[in-house]
Order: C-alpha cells, then structure tokens, then sequence
C-alpha cells in the first residue's frame, strides 16, 4: 500500500480516526470506505475485522501508519474513506449553512442534523471542510448517514434545490421560532457564519426567524442554533 | 504587581483572554475583577480603559504577561479575576450538569442558559472547571452574567434547592421533550456526562424526558441537548 500522508484539503482520501467513526464508516458508507487499519493493541479487533470482512473493505494491521495519522497516542482504529463522492440532497428538510468556519461546530450539526429524521445537509462555500478529520469526528461519524454538499453560492442551491421555502435564521428576524407556521412542502433552514450571521439580504429569502434571547448575550453558539431549530420544526411537522 | 502565571485549576485567580470576554467581565461581574491588561498593539484600548476606570478595576498595558498566558499571539486583552465567590441561585429554572467533562460544552451551556432569561448553572462534581480560561472563552463571558455553582453530590444540590421538580433528560426518557407538561413551580433540567449520560437511578427523580432521536446517532452532543433543553422550557412556561 501507499504511504498515507496527514490529510490535507482536496485530498482524494482522508480518514476516521476513532474506533467509533470508523464502525460508522463501515456500516453506514461502505462503499465510500477504501481501507480500514487496527493497532495491534486494539481489543475489538475481531468485531472489526468481522465487520470489515462483511463489507468487503481491506482490513490491516499497522501501527506505525496509525499513530503517523493522529498525532495522538490513544487512537487505535482508523479507516481511509474516498471524500469525493456526489451527494444528491433528497430529504423533506435541509440545513443550509453559509459560510460555516469551524469544523467542530460542522462535525456537531451533521450529528443532530442526522438524528433528526436524517436531515441532509448544505454549505454555501467558503466553508468549513466536511472531510476534514476533526469534522468527522465531531459529527461521531454521523458524516456518513446523512449527504452533505457544498455550494460556490446561494443562487447555485436554489438553482439546484428551487421551489423551497427557505427559514433564514437572524438575530433580527421578523417571527420568533415558536411562532413559525407548519412548512407545506419542502423546506430548508439557513443559517450563518458563526461571527457575522447571515447578510441582510436573506431577511428576503424567506421567512426570517429569530431564536428568544434575553439581554445577557449577543448571540448563541452556531451548533446549538441548529439544535433550537431542528428540534422546534420537528414538533411543528409531526 | 506580583508575576501572574498561567491558570490551575484550584488558583485564587483565573484570566479572561481577548477582548469580548473581558469586556463582560467589566459590564456584568467588576466585583471579581483584579485588573485588566493590554496589549500596546491593542486598537481598542480607550474605550477598554474607560470601562475599566468606571468601574473602579486597575488597567496596564502589559505585552509580555499577555503572550505569556495566552500561548497565542492574537490575544490583546485579558482580565485578571476571582475564582473564589459564592453563587446563590435564585431563577426559577435551573440547569443542572452530572459531570460535564468538556470545558468548550460546559462554557457553551453557559451562554445558551445566559441567553434563555439567564437560567443558573448547578453542577454535580467531578466536572470540568468553570473558572477555567477555555471555559470563559467558549463561554463568551457569558460566565459572568449567570450564577454557577458546584455541588459534591446530587443530594447536596437536592438539600441547598429543595423542593424542585426535576426533569432529567435520559436517552429512555419515557416523555418526549414535546409532550413534557407546564412546569408550576421551581424546576431543573438535568442532563449527564458527554460520554455516559444520567445514572440510571435519575429516572425516578423527576419526570425523565428524552429528545427526538432518530436510529442514525446514539446521542446528541451535550451543549446541543441543554439548548433544545431550554428553547423547549421557554416556550412552554411563556
């Protein structure tokens, strides 16, 4: 095999470092999945060897490369995955973010994102990187049970994705989240980057929303904003 | 001045790094405040001066003490502040942490509960620390606008807030979020560690509540619970 080089963006394959990511790999995105390695300290290496069998991704025992990828002494699984592939968006709901910056904050949207009802997942570039290591583990592998796509531009999702009612999500928007009316048909949630929020153009694209917020801060943590909306258009829709 | 060094857990004094964190600890807490120092490159320096000389806090300009505790070299202001204090909740809605781990979630959980009419923070030891400068920061100096108080045990917490009804969040809460009923009285959100969440002894404690999950995530990360946590309560009892 290749020697694996530390992921750098646009790399054609980049990894999951972590028992837990990886198991989601190979179970949730097999086919993304190029090969899977083990430390040789690792304790469940039969269940994934079984696994990884199963799914027909090679599997190897190599330590070196390993602990050459994570930098870190306590990571004993990791799986190279193929970051190119072509996400089409299907679901009722997206989450749209413009702009997103941090790749903790991505890796943790995805996650929520998928445990709503397995809502897909948009960016409107410059973005942060959705393959990128710390994404992926951020998101507990959930990188893999839902699509992701960047976009160069808003209009390039609307021209993709028309006819959607889009929920801008503004610290001045007009209707406060739990006065927002049941969505008809398909419908996306935007939100902005985590320093600027969106432009004052998106008040126009939709029905601008604004969580409730006292006083005592400017604003709420990008992840947790996405948390307030999924959750509250999840009760809306059922 | 004596030679400030870089903070422990447990020190009489811990710092504010940049700029928005110092300022909230001038505007919401100047009682804990030592001093202020900055950066001679820092270009907000009067109006920084002028805060802290309102507000009766010692102000220097001091380059090398800021490289020194920040490790960073885009840091041109910290607060210098009191760990020691004692916190007496009184809002009507508490949150309360069993064990929190991450200092970016426990300072994240501290600006949503800011935010949402600044609900107090309780929190059940061992976890992580509050005062710590990682903390502040993903707080958003938020920490100085809400009370945050460390118990050593559940019961503790149960003898100094008696007669609260609690709701602990569990993955096999038996209500939804959705259907929990209106709160009458004082209340408390419960939620547990990252990794393991609530003991399952929580569960007769209160009404054990558990968010919309589908089967693609095991969980939801903690800051991203407490927030739905919050938005659904603020909803309910307006």
């Amino acid at each position: 095999m290749e020697r694996l080089k530390k992921y750098k963006r646009g790399d054609a394959f980049s990894y999951t470092l972590g028992a837990f990511p990886t198991f989601e790999l190979l179970e949730a995105a097999p086919e993304r999945a190029e090969s899977i390695l083990f430390h040789p300290d690792y304790d469940g290496k039969e269940k994934l060897i079984a696994l990884a069998e199963k799914q027909k991704v090679p599997v190897f025992e190599d330590k070196k490369t390993i602990e050459r990828l994570s930098d870190k002494g306590n990571c004993f699984v990791a799986g190279v995955f193929k970051t190119e592939y072509t996400p089409v968006l299907s679901e009722r709901r997206h989450v749209l973010l413009v702009n997103p910056s941090d790749m903790g904050n991505l890796g943790t949207i995805i996650r929520t994102s998928a445990g709503f009802d397995g809502t897909d997942v948009a960016m409107i570039a410059p973005c942060a990187d959705p393959n990128d290591p710390k994404t992926v583990r951020a998101s507990m592998g959930a990188v893999f049970r839902v699509r992701v796509a960047v976009f160069d531009s808003i209009e390039a999702y609307l021209y993709a994705y028309p006819g959607r009612k889009l929920y801008p999500f503004m610290l001045k928007g007009s209707v406060p989240l739990g006065e927002a009316g049941k969505p008809e048909g398909d419908y996306t949630l935007v939100f902005g980057n985590e320093a600027t929020g969106l432009p004052d153009r998106y008040a126009d694209m939709g029905e601008a929303l604004r969580i409730p917020m006292g006083n005592k801060v400017d604003s709420y943590n990008l992840a947790c904003s996405v948390a307030m909306g999924l959750y509250a258009f999840s009760e809306l829709v059922k």
